[in-house]
């Protein structure tokens, strides 16, 4: 290591606020929540979005079920209790994200809007963006993607509670963006999360 | 919203990895873990550290008390599990923003070795650095200082299970840096710190 010279250079300006990560970064940080059934294309359109971020310089970040129900969220399971507090600790980390300058995008079904609202409200209070994208499908494309086989293991009553079979999806009542992805190109979506990011100046790229 | 016009605007090489968002920010990724006695200087360390890599352009994030206990951690308390399971959380918040790209200050006691070092492994398992730095300090002088009247309630027995009073702090057996801070100064521990990432590859700046 490099002996240490220079004398009295400390930073002297207070603490790093959420302004001097943004300046650093070239954007501001968010939330985007993504929420819709099991094979709506939540995780489809997150993934887009992050090539696209990335190609315009912005620093993103995934959150999702392979990084978190494996991780932090492993000492939990599928029972009511376990399942708001999976949201409630999802939604702490997109915060800390947001607050890092970093866009979340956080891909989970999430099907109670009392856990998104909560989330939200946690945002707000902070003075963080928090946009909800509601990824909208029928049941039926849903299901007839499948890409995981959920579908045919919860008819089957392989697997219990599963949202839109024998648990209820609560659809978002203002979702600052409404996607359709059984009508709508992949392109169009992510089109349309990247104007909301340009309109709440979030983005400038 | 614009209207969609292009099409074939695909993300097309695939998801997002970590090195794409190291080329995109400069620098990897990396946890530094604080350690060290209440009142050892820890959060002085890394708040300094911090304004030092803002201006060399370096993202940084801090983890403490402020930003976790009253957030993802509120419903822990201070019994020997909830302890745990409060350091195990940090530690895979730590991991997630080192996998974003961006270095994570984590500023907590942390004052038993296993875990601790069940966070090293969970970093060096996926291959991300994580970097102890053992805030050393005696009880004596971290006790002179007790910037939060801490050490005061505990030697009145207001506070059980202190750190260093009626609980043990197990020192690292091999940190990656070992600061003296009652011996150092903060200039001279943060470029050992500066030195340490830069030896790594972790900043160039």
């Amino acid at each position: 290591m490099a002996e240490q010279k220079a004398t009295n250079v400390h930073w002297h300006e207070g603490d790093i606020t959420r302004e001097h990560r943004s300046r650093l970064l070239g954007h501001k940080g968010a939330t985007l929540w993504f929420t819709g059934l099991s094979g709506s294309g939540k995780s489809t359109v997150a993934v887009e979005l992050e090539g696209r971020l990335n190609e315009l310089g912005v620093l993103s970040y995934r959150l999702d079920g392979d990084n978190v129900r494996l991780g932090i969220n492993r000492n939990l399971g599928f029972s009511a209790e376990d399942r708001t507090e999976n949201i409630r600790r999802i939604g702490e980390i997109a915060k800390l994200f947001a607050d890092s300058g970093v866009i979340a995008l956080s891909s989970f079904i999430s099907p109670y809007a009392a856990d998104r609202n909560q989330v939200r409200e946690l945002h707000e209070a902070a003075g963080m963006d928090f946009i909800e994208v509601f990824v909208d499908c029928s049941l039926e494309a849903a299901e007839s993607r499948d890409p995981k086989g959920l579908y045919k293991k919860a008819r089957a009553g392989e697997i219990k509670n599963f949202t839109g079979i024998d648990d209820p999806y609560e659809s978002p009542w203002k979702p600052e963006i409404h996607l359709h992805s059984d009508q709508q190109s992949l392109t169009e979506e992510v089109d349309m999360i990247l104007g909301e990011l340009r309109e709440r100046g979030i983005i400038n790229a």
